[in-house]
């Protein structure tokens, strides 16, 4: 069966090949580059940290269902994403030690340090001496902190890398453009620079971008998925851009590696990570905005300088290689987004052709291995793992519109939506 | 009569431009290439300040002179280079405005304001709240400072930019290369990628460098002519790199300029300046530090930005566009080396034939009109402004090297240098 899939990170590449493996005849549509300065894939600039529960809330059962399922299914994913294709993708299982500096962060310590116990997930409580132990250049005022042993990381580039890698070896045509609009069974394609970021004009206007066909489609756009014509109006609103900063620091020839396990903290009420590469990498993250601009801001590299050597003072004998901007697609609701939709006015998926796998926000490396499972499963015909029954498209509705100055309450309508 | 200038920055490309003006056949050999990641040029990095008296210090008087020749003589040489090119090299006119935080600070201005008339140059007192007039974005603790009107800013690389086009224009010959050793007469020169930042062994060992020939050669090479082979021992001694890391920000299209002249501070006993340019760029700087590799630290960036956020906080909302560093050709004395030299051991410049133009140190980008002026004249047979007197490369010697353990004193030998 044809298949699309719409959108190169890593979710959509994993869903290209697992499903090519599984049979299918997968064409991957992504506007393509690699460079995370120009080009717009929160998987390149994310940090590739895998913990279930430090990324997730405090009640947010299905999320926490829905991420243990993950990190338990990652390993065996990526080895035999490595088998497949003899790349290395830097996974870490060293865990993840979270520090805190003063006595309200330790007494939130020792409640997540509960909650993981109660969920049967191992962490322990360490002394700021045991801590120092463990990461040597820790700021001296460390008072305590927890290690979660069965935390992972991975290097989110060459996860991403192999997953290409993977999808072309199985047979996954990769079509370079910006997909403009969505209808059943169709896709129309601009090539890259013929369209800005939202849904291009052309299509309705007859211009040139090309119309692709294939049996069911999948969109794995990202935060791009709320711009694409023809996605039901309930799912574009529910996701929103969330934008995250981050730098990536290497160590000079002379020092040796500051951290070996993933360090967490909370440094003047900001929420801080630090992961070390195997390569020398140690990865700064990160801020979490409400904006869609990819423009990296000179308050925010200071502020993560800053926090950074604040909890580990010789990041400051670090050399300074990158700073990128990213947009994660955040949900209404923080829960990621899959499954088949019934178009909204006949414009999309009225036979289920359209599956969605979409808003995987800060968890998408993480995700990634279970969604591509769970599509494979729906193009096959089969159900996905029941800890994926939450995050049906479904569960959103469009929402109510402020109304208009002098017009009077109760139309909820829809904004009209290009057709191909 | 045929010329060689050895170095692409804006010394070598200032000189290499107005000595083919003066009718000479001049050949520019430079590694080449513009990214400030990847290329050793120092004049890339700059602020582009011209400043002749905040740079210098109290007492040089012969420095003080020369940069006050310098900063008289760079408009209408600017200007000259404007016409030739048509380009625009984004000379600002509207003066530095030095700031002060304490009261010790604002001691230290009306010393130099002090200075600054008794010189002949202008600086106005200015209170707190005439500062901020000048520049309403500064932080509201500045408690005075002092306004130099006749202060100058150039856009560091349209102005090199424009003097390699002039250079062009003018018939120079550029030669893609890394020169190894340079002898009467003759240079030798690698590809680049061929030999490392050093003089390569290549050339002693009969390898692939070839040999350019003309009847003078001018060396600019700023920091790496001290590993240059057939430089004089006491001239490849005299100059030391020295580190400097810089910013460049940008304007999102929602900010106003936060700056309009040249602002200077001293923060946390570090000087810092930002550079405002037309382009909406904002340049701060710059650290200074005794080392020759070219990392941008973690720290150097945090410290950055931390200062110029207290000199001026709305920084903070401006994006981060580029952290640089480079290697300024400092000396001994602090001062440039122009003139002839006579070769040690008969090895280089035996008869006058080579020329060194080096060692500017922190005012390169000032001090290139009047360099190019100096060597165009001594190309041309004619004595150089009597400003550059002090300057000449004749006052330096090689230093008494420590005795090796075990080895009595006396010996001052030179290391053998290689031969073409």
């Amino acid at each position: 069966m044809d298949v699309i899939v719409v959108g190169g990170g890593v979710i959509g590449a994993a869903i290209a090949w697992r499903a090519a493996r599984a049979g299918e005849r997968v064409t991957l549509i992504d506007p393509g580059g690699d460079d995370p300065r120009t080009d717009d894939k929160a998987s390149l600039v994310a940090a590739g940290m895998l913990g279930p529960v430090s990324e997730s809330v405090f009640g947010e059962q299905d999320l926490l269902d829905l991420n243990l399922h993950a990190i338990e299914r990652f390993p065996s994913f990526n080895a035999e994403l490595e088998e497949a294709t003899g790349h290395t993708t830097g996974l870490r299982t060293e865990g993840t030690l979270a520090v805190a500096y003063d006595s309200g962060d330790l007494a939130a310590l020792d409640r997540l340090t509960d909650f993981r116990h109660g969920i049967g997930l191992q962490a322990e409580r360490l002394s700021a001496r045991e801590c120092r132990k463990l990461e040597p250049f820790l700021a001296p005022n460390a008072m305590g902190g927890v290690f979660a042993k069965g935390d992972l990381s991975v290097d989110n580039r060459r996860y991403l890398a192999a997953l290409r890698a993977a999808a072309a070896a199985a047979g996954v045509q990769r079509v370079t453009g910006i997909v403009t609009a969505v209808d059943e069974g169709q896709v129309a394609v601009a090539a890259p620079g013929e369209s800005g970021t939202g849904p291009a004009a052309d299509s309705a206007a007859g211009g040139p971008a090309r119309v692709l066909t294939a049996h069911r489609i999948v969109i794995a756009a990202g935060h791009a998925t709320r711009q694409l014509a023809g996605v039901p109006d309930a799912v574009r609103t529910a996701i929103r851009p969330v934008k995250g900063q981050i730098l990536r620091l290497r160590h000079p020839g002379s020092i040796p590696p500051v951290l070996t396990h993933t360090v967490r903290a909370i440094v003047q009420g900001h929420d801080l990570y630090l992961v070390p590469r195997a390569d020398g990498e140690l990865v700064v993250g990160a801020t979490q905005e409400e904006r869609d601009d990819r423009d990296v801001m000179a308050g925010a590299v200071h502020d993560l300088l800053r926090d950074a050597q604040i909890a580990v003072p010789a990041v400051s004998e670090l050399v300074f290689a990158e700073a990128n901007a990213g947009l994660r697609p955040g949900t209404s609701d923080n829960g990621p987004i899959l499954g088949p939709v019934t178009g909204t006015g006949g414009a999309a998926g009225g036979d289920g052709s359209l599956i969605i796998a979409a808003g995987h926000f800060r968890n998408g490396i993480m995700l990634s291995a279970i969604t591509a499972d769970a599509v494979t499963a729906i193009l096959g015909g089969q159900a996905p793992h029941p800890a994926w029954g939450p995050f049906q498209p479904g569960r959103f509705r469009v929402p109510d519109r402020p109304p208009a100055a002098g017009v009077s309450l109760g139309g909820t309508a829809s904004p009209g939506e290009a057709t191909l």
